[in-house]
């Protein structure tokens, strides 16, 4: 076991972390959790392919009882879909092990915001966004259904309907959406500037103001050749139009760890978070209080720890999840 | 004539400014200047009418050989269109009075940026916009054309031309958009994020990065019923996804105005900015170096002016237009 300390380090890390490389310090290390979350690209998978010893890490981690629970910002895909995927590198998840952020989204606008299953959802996002707020109990506009609606030049008759805007609307839920148009794009804000009714009635309710939820502020999508615009480049015009900030649940935000511990039935002091990304992973478990494993398969090397401006400092690194493997 | 100046005034403008009343100080005020730049809604006309008086000053300032300019932020209308919307106003107004943030933005690519004609320049925008950079010689590529790609969930290699991306663009040109579509964000972003060649080449030229610039940064649209999302909803995704601050051009920007004076044929101290707004017309015109006069026909009172975080004060103020009708 190395651990490095900022008073000792030339290039001071802003925290000591463990660096585990013996087989007794991984022994020790899964002895003192009982919840593994992990982030999956650049941890479980990459570039299409499970990482190395990861199949088996799993195997061993479910063998001795721990709970897993797979992390991802990835709202394009329903936990049902997400699993497919799993599947298809080998990992035999089940639904409870995944986490998406279009699912938190759900959970919170439910438990956290309590917003009545009689008030819509309009959605500026994809399948796995809308699949998760119907399973919750809300009926969603905008999404995936079908544009009835064409705009002419600048004639926005078209968008109000009888002259009006639907009232049901209760909250604006944004994530990444590759069938984004502007006609959804308007709808959305002329909900999200909705003046609410005076006196009690809050956003959500009857007559109330709208909400305004994404599923998480990644600019950037990555796939296999290129990246392309993310869920914070679909709700980023939204944002500058209607002067208001969203609530953002996924990595590195708080909400969505938040509502991953919000039933009580896990205990953070024996939960740690695995990832490959500082900004992300690492911070979002420091945020929400649990200890973090930073491995080295993805986006950040152990330089980048060391670095001045260092977003975080995780508890421990190891080379890879694949690591793990040595234990029996 | 009523000066009103900072050091006396309760609530102390930051600056001071003159409020014209009487005969004599309006033809005083026409006797100063050659130029007179003015914004349109608001100023010229409101609601979908012209303002009392207004078509009669215009007659008289041209009667008295004035250069008059309409500067507008509207760039989902070539000039050509924007001049059958001042004839339906009943305003003779000719192409070479019209000046829009689409034609500026047009100028500003060819005489500022210098791009060549042989590189295209890719359109988030409207056809007022197209128009105005087909005339100044560039082939366009988004915008109005219609969409041949769809994208299916987060598939993006339809996105692609036989795996590659489209290297003829150098520019990526925003404005209102009302057929905006992922897609076409998502195209915009490639472009906007490819890697100059190394060396002399430069943004706009073969093998070299894209140039990046919007009409205007107007976050909402003003309708008859309703505001809807601007030209700064727009690009806002674009911006946050390929982490570039776009060269903005109209009010209250620099570039418009420059390229209002960079032949040299205007004289900026016998020119004056009317307009109704202070944090675009008024400020536009002192970015400028030009005189400004505020009417209080559209938005801003004279309290507004008194504001301690008032973002502009004119130079002169008059109750509308219509006042200047006065002259004989």
């Amino acid at each position: 076991m190395t651990t490095t300390s900022g008073a000792t380090a030339t290039k001071a890390p802003r925290g000591s972390y463990t660096f585990l490389r013996e087989a007794a310090d991984i022994e020790q290390l899964v002895d003192r959790y009982d919840n593994f979350l992990f982030d999956c690209d650049g941890v479980i998978w990459s570039g299409g392919v499970a990482l190395p010893g990861v199949v088996s890490v799993l195997n061993k981690l479910r063998a001795r009882g721990k709970h897993i629970l797979f992390v991802t910002n990835n709202a394009s895909k329903s936990r049902r879909i997400l699993l497919d995927m799993f599947k298809r590198f080998g990992i035999d998840a089940t639904l409870e092990e995944v986490y998406s952020s279009a699912f938190a989204t759900a959970l919170y606008i439910k438990n956290v915001l309590h917003m009545p299953t009689d008030r819509k959802v309009f959605v500026m996002g994809m399948q796995g966004l809308e699949e998760e707020l119907q399973l919750a109990g809300y009926t969603t506009l905008g999404g995936t259904a079908p544009e009835t609606v064409k705009i002419e030049g600048t004639d926005f008759a078209p968008l109000l309907v009888d002259g009006e805007l639907d009232h049901s609307v209760g909250a604006v839920v944004c994530g990444i959406d590759t069938s984004l148009t502007y006609v959804k794009m308007a709808r959305a804000f002329r909900y999200l500037v909705r003046p609410g009714a005076t006196g009690e009635v809050r956003a959500g309710e009857v007559g109330g103001g709208c909400h305004f939820v994404c599923t998480n502020s990644d600019a950037t999508f990555p796939s296999k050749e290129y990246t392309w615009p993310g869920a914070g480049a679909v709700w980023a015009g939204l944002r500058e139009a209607a002067r208001r900030e969203p609530v953002l649940i996924g990595k590195p935000n708080q909400p969505m760890i938040d509502t991953i511990f919000a039933d009580g039935s896990l205990n953070r002091a024996r939960t740690i978070m695995v990832g490959d990304r500082l900004n992300t992973d690492i911070a979002f478990g420091q945020r929400g209080g649990v200890d973090t494993l930073l491995v080295l398969t993805g986006i950040a090397s152990e330089e980048d720890v060391h670095a001045e401006d260092a977003p975080a400092v995780p508890t421990y690194i190891v080379n890879g999840l694949g690591d793990l493997d040595v234990l029996p």
